[in-house]
């Protein structure tokens, strides 16, 4: 939420010449976005997004990013397609910093998801997990199970300032993920961040899938676990079934999920609501309390994963036997 | 820079179906405006901008804002219309804030005004003072002669933080601008905002001008004199007096300066310095350290000020004799 590179109209006008995409009418910086700087381009040729990536994005995880949106959206899925300049270059230099452009996408996202947008995004997301299994480039999850006890380590001693007992809950939680992480799951590309703001929905159709910049190879029923915790609770924190009874299926309708990924299912929703908790507790802690863009909450994900603690079996979430 | 009123989807969308312009397509949080919350929207019809109204903005101001924009693009200066409801309101309630719907103007604002540019402003200044001489609202100026004392008692104790004699050199200008500020000035509509990013361009022609959200009623040659210190200084703080002779060269092509205007220049370019110095120190010394939206810098106007100071007459600002 926020342009953090200014890029100077005249070097903006010159970069831009070098995309079949005709004269530049309007820029604007918009407010999405916490990682990066993203102008929204209208040109003589289409509207697109030009991204400016900013420290906290790993240069190196660029190309990765990037070829992943093209390879996807050449498979069909409609997602954000790096625009290609004269040289066939998608990742430039823009004021100093990498930076991209991309086509940009219709849609609204759903502030209110309900049950027809879960299956949707069940749907969308096993599409994209089948879409990407061809891609050839790997990165690793930065945030999966063995990135989360560092992290925590960063801000263990202040975790308490957030709610008393805090620091024992999430090391009790971490000790038990890092024992039974299971390692014998069908692996892939996951998105890792699929959460509303993050599909665009046109009336009720899904319109596109936006935000790779977590895309990482890892098991792919994490991401259903993930999108659990995204779509299917409600503002009174209550676990809505109906909502992922509809998620599950829709993914299903694309994937099977196997009887394993169904068994553990419980302890990756843990894991995910467990994974936010974290990032959303270090920001809370490292955000100046009069900042602009406020943190998430992190008793959230706190809330989250005891309810997944309560959870037996995959028929919690609306898991059916007749799946 | 900022969203701060964030609009639910299903509110938004009901929002947009009292207006004539379709299905919404896309809506965007923008990054410009310190003072309202911006969205760029796309319906089937068109491209708008939404604006929420803040805190900051007087709401029983609202009316004379939308009526000056509405009767200046009736009378044919490119600005941002405001859109009519099914009813005929241009000002509505949205998200618990008052807000209107207004047409989006492509363009870019000049990040490095040149003379061709100094001369196009000139001239739509004066087209946009002509335009708006039968408008019926009146609006006074918050910001005139009479507010810069009262803003000036609220840092005045702190003002030296920003730089040692401060205090003393505004108090000195107030008193000089007090005692001397001329009452018997062509009074009309002024936008007195009337900064690069206030103004777009396509190519080399001006293609509208926006934020009428400082607009009033005050002395015509004022807007001039916010102008030459808007567009006429170089990143060296020098003045640039080819910059300046086209910025008064194109006014007077639409609208004569009179002889008692051209003497008090130097005068009021001292005064808008003086203002924009003020606001500038302020908003600095009440701004978060960490905030992400940076003020602007209150010295820039020191210097501004110190320049016009030596000024003798308006020839020093590129006017001629011969014009």
């Amino acid at each position: 939420m926020a342009v953090y590179t200014e890029v100077p109209d005249d070097e903006l006008a010159a970069f831009i010449t070098s995309y079949d995409v005709g004269e530049l009418l309007s820029y604007k910086g918009i407010a999405e976005g916490v990682e990066n700087t993203n102008y929204l381009l209208h040109a003589e040729k289409g509207q697109f997004i030009l991204t400016i990536y900013e420290k906290r994005v790993e240069q190196a995880d660029l190309p990765f990013f990037l070829g992943l949106m093209d390879h996807l959206a050449k498979s069909g899925l409609t997602c954000p397609t790096p625009v290609r300049d004269a040289s066939g270059q998608t990742l430039r230099m823009l004021a100093g910093r990498p930076a991209a452009m991309v086509t940009f996408l219709e849609g609204l996202w759903i502030r209110r998801p309900q049950v027809r947008h879960c299956a949707a995004v069940g749907a969308v997301m096993a599409r994209m997990h089948l879409a990407a299994a061809d891609f050839q480039l790997r990165r690793t999850n930065a945030l999966g199970v063995a990135g989360w006890r560092p992290l925590f380590e960063r801000f263990r001693a202040r975790a308490d300032e957030i709610t008393p007992g805090l620091a024992a809950i999430i090391e009790q939680e971490l000790a038990h993920q890092e024992t039974h992480w299971p390692a014998d799951l069908p692996q892939g590309i996951i998105h890792a961040d699929l959460f509303p703001d993050n599909v665009f929905f046109l009336g009720d159709a899904l319109s596109g899938v936006i935000d790779f910049y977590f895309a990482c190879n890892d098991a792919l029923i994490y991401d259903v676990a993930v999108a659990l915790n995204a779509w299917c609770f409600e503002t009174d924190h209550s676990f809505n079934i109906t909502k992922g009874h509809a998620l599950l299926k829709g993914y299903q309708s694309v994937r099977p999920i196997s009887p394993r990924e169904r068994e553990v299912l419980p302890l990756l929703a843990r894991g995910s609501a467990l994974r936010f908790l974290l990032t959303r507790a270090y920001d809370w802690l490292h955000t100046p309390k009069d900042a602009l863009v406020k943190p998430h909450d992190p008793i959230e994900y706190l809330r989250r994963l005891k309810f997944h603690r309560t959870v037996r079996t995959a028929a919690d979430y609306g898991w059916e036997a007749a799946q």
